[in-house]
């Protein structure tokens, strides 16, 4: 294959879209982030980078708890809206309908099938991000997600996003099963 | 919505699907990684969570350097294998044709469309995982991947990861586009 270099600001390919929580003068605000991932089976660990401008990291460093939020596809246009505008300027504590776990500071979705709450344990400050590592304490999902008692992805139903294209995509076929698929080749070996 | 708790250890859904490269004894070595993001704009940082079991974190930690290789659904048997067997007791220099950039510990996937190489530049030690931050020094793409001169996700065709169901998905179809579909809610506001 011929290969070109694209620079250094490649992205992970696809990224999850996730409305991460926070409570800014008492009303609940979501700010759109894919600079996310777990981190840490045990304790299960969440890292995010979010941009040191935004006042959703101001208000999360306060309260030192956020909830991670997955909308789907039908929710595109609140998502990508949520990563436009900051609550700097607009108040988009109407937008959703919220409701609340064990964390007061950490507001949830209630029209998203899958969130989960979190309290910060560490943060580390780049140039432009600030790194938030947080706990996961519970996890809530619609219960019409589940089958054979387990979340399932294609209920779930997931938006991603891809850059520098700046396209969101569902979720697509199934492509294997894993800790499985590669047992074949072990098998040759 | 009629909400159920599953418990502390939810995942980011979905998650995307990398063949972390380093070298070891010389060799090239490969394992699966679905617990990273960009955690940073600029400079351009990638944070990733290791097992601190594996033999990658710990060739990652001496030589502080690493590759991220995105595989497509045809290479779903070996991205596979490379989570399943360790270093530790199976050589897997030979599963793929190499190729290096500008770091001499951070040997690239030639068959993934898409492949970075990063040095470390912070590591975070948690109970089971290790938190490695890396800076992005150069990126590489296959040349049949690029439209309009830029990347094209639906060429670079990337696996996606969801647990715990353990499965692997592609890329679906289009949602929106990011940072416009949300400008609608902002007319009307």
């Amino acid at each position: 294959m011929d290969k070109v270099t694209i620079g250094t600001n490649a992205t992970i390919c696809p990224m999850p879209v996730t409305l991460i929580g926070s409570c800014i003068g008492g009303r609940p605000n979501f700010m759109t982030v894919a600079f996310i991932s777990r981190v840490c089976m045990d304790p299960p660990l969440v890292s995010m980078g979010l941009n040191k401008r935004s006042a959703s990291r101001e208000a999360i460093l306060e309260n030192k708890e956020f909830s991670v939020n997955f909308p789907t596809p039908a929710m595109v246009k609140e998502a990508d809206y949520c990563g436009i505008v900051s609550a700097k300027n607009t108040d988009k504590s109407m937008l959703f309908p919220v409701f609340y776990g064990i964390l007061s500071a950490a507001p949830m979705i209630r029209s998203c099938p899958l969130s989960f709450i979190c309290k910060v344990i560490e943060t580390h400050d780049f140039r432009s991000h600030t790194c938030i590592i947080g706990e996961i304490v519970a996890s809530y999902l619609d219960k019409s997600c589940l089958t054979d008692d387990k979340p399932d992805p294609k209920k779930i139903n997931p938006l991603v996003l891809t850059m520098p294209d700046n396209h969101y995509w569902t979720l697509g076929g199934s492509a294997g099963n894993a800790w499985s698929a590669g047992k074949e080749l072990m098998e040759k070996k």
